[in-house]
């Protein structure tokens, strides 16, 4: 029975290399799938992809159409994954995310570790099954550990990301860190992108108190850079909002170079926001050093706030 | 940090044994755990730990008294948990059954697998650190496969808790047919039991369509002697139902020597019973015959009338 592979809404590069790895992994094992995404892949992906002479893969809308069981990579959350979600079986998750909107009728196989990457796990299983990763794939898979843990920099790095990361390069035959930098900054390429683009492209939703608190992140290296185009972002986040419903609209704009964030919120909560960082906003803004993990730093403390 | 690790509620063997397990496993890691048990120890149980010279786990109610984190095996579902689970942060969970009712505020260790014993898994994890097995964990271990897979009859046996088990035999010692029957029996020793034991020793609840249903699951080596106590057993499942707002009740007897199941339906909700076996309840009764295992034979198919 054919299943389809694949990472969360707003795919950014380990929701589309952890689909195309994981499923290159279970076919290796005797299983019929396919790694497709739930959107096109952002400019780092496609920098990523086209590095490695790699086809994008399909979008889907839906699954129900084609298939009656799914795998998961890189995310569980409902809101995040295929809209008619409910309408398939789960048979996998693979995932480095807190577990919360994510249920099934029946036992499933689901490993999820506090890990940077779900590209990390994915290596792990490959050793576990004794699959060797071919040296595109392995490129492909050191590109979403260095794409998640911002070269090893991020505080979601783990001993495992990086010990994994630099087996991937040897069998890829890349310098990680050249490689690397050079990858990071074809993603943070914000001057050709529309303000609607910036909000959308690598935004999440979550549950939180009961609101729907809609969770962007814009890699930069120059924060000046991007809130001169603040007025812009402040309407397109507006925009959103009324759009979707989202109660509450976080912009995490982080300089990659010195890992910090400037965070902009817009929408109702501004006091949980505060309560979480333990920062006042100013002009609905607030500095947070340090800062680079939505998944770490940023939706714990939220979530904290809310409860 | 001191951390504790627990099964469900109404603990059966694999729920203390799981715990034990992997607690042991965690400690060799140089973690801090303490396995403890959410409930006494039930006959069979008893049976077990006594015949391989193990102490009783210390029966916990509350934990956040005790430690900010917890471990949970055999079990995800906040109400077959331990009362103040929300006032803890989860760890690590191993587990092999559906994910429902279950969220976190941070990423966390989740392994689930559909296999038939939570202990199965643990021994995989044994493996792949490479930790070995003492030959009374061994036997404990042993014991929740059979006590799960009903001595490798139950449809949720998977080939992992064959293999795995007879591994398990070997290591304890044990001749696992002969030992095992000899355990089942301990367990289905249902005389000396009163209607209210009978009905609590080994229920959950599951939340299905807004309704709490509850569903609990008797062992016997003869149906006709426990249907001979039917009416005190009615009487003690009316009085389940008004002090603990269940709205549907749900008792299989099972007859371990033949693999059938007489269920016990008292409650609102009846017709979904019907609709989920396809089959007219009889003075509130129905006979499945093959059927043992609740949760792949019993609670997908309410799920789905449910849904």
């Amino acid at each position: 029975m054919k299943q389809l592979v694949f990472g969360h809404k707003n795919p950014d590069t380990d929701a589309i290399v952890a689909a195309k790895a994981y499923s290159y992994l279970l076919n290796q094992l005797g299983a019929d799938t396919e790694a497709v995404a739930l959107g096109e892949p952002n400019d780092e992906t496609k920098f990523v992809l086209d590095h490695f002479s790699e086809p994008y893969p399909r979008v889907i809308a839906k699954a129900s159409d084609e298939v009656s069981q799914v795998v998961l990579v890189d995310h569980n959350e409902h809101q995040q994954s295929v809209a008619d979600i409910e309408d398939v079986a789960v048979s996998h998750v693979i995932d480095h995310h807190r577990i919360a909107n994510f249920s099934t009728a029946s036992p499933l196989y689901y490993r999820a570790e506090p890990v940077g990457c779900c590209s990390t796990i994915i290596f792990k299983e490959f050793t576990e099954h004794e699959v060797e990763v071919p040296a595109k794939l392995a490129g492909l898979m050191l590109s979403a550990i260095i794409s998640d843990t911002l070269l090893f920099k991020s505080p979601t790095t783990t001993d495992d990301d990086i010990a994994i990361g630099k087996k991937l390069a040897e069998i890829a035959g890349v310098s990680y860190e050249e490689y690397g930098l050079e990858m990071l900054k074809a993603g943070t390429n914000l001057a050709t992108k529309t303000a609607e683009e910036l909000v959308t492209s690598d935004a999440k939703s979550f549950e939180m108190g009961g609101k729907t608190v809609r969770v962007d992140q814009v890699n930069t290296v120059d924060l000046s850079e991007v809130f001169a185009r603040e007025e812009e972002l402040r309407a397109a986040i507006a925009a959103q909002n009324s759009d979707n419903g989202y109660d509450l609209f976080l912009l995490m704009v982080t300089n990659i170079l010195d890992s910090n964030t400037r965070l902009l919120a817009i929408g109702d909560g501004q006091d949980f926001v505060e309560k979480a960082f333990g920062k006042k906003l100013t002009d609905d803004k607030v500095d947070l050093p340090g800062v680079v993990s939505r998944k770490k730093q940023v939706v714990p403390p939220l979530e904290k706030a809310f409860a």
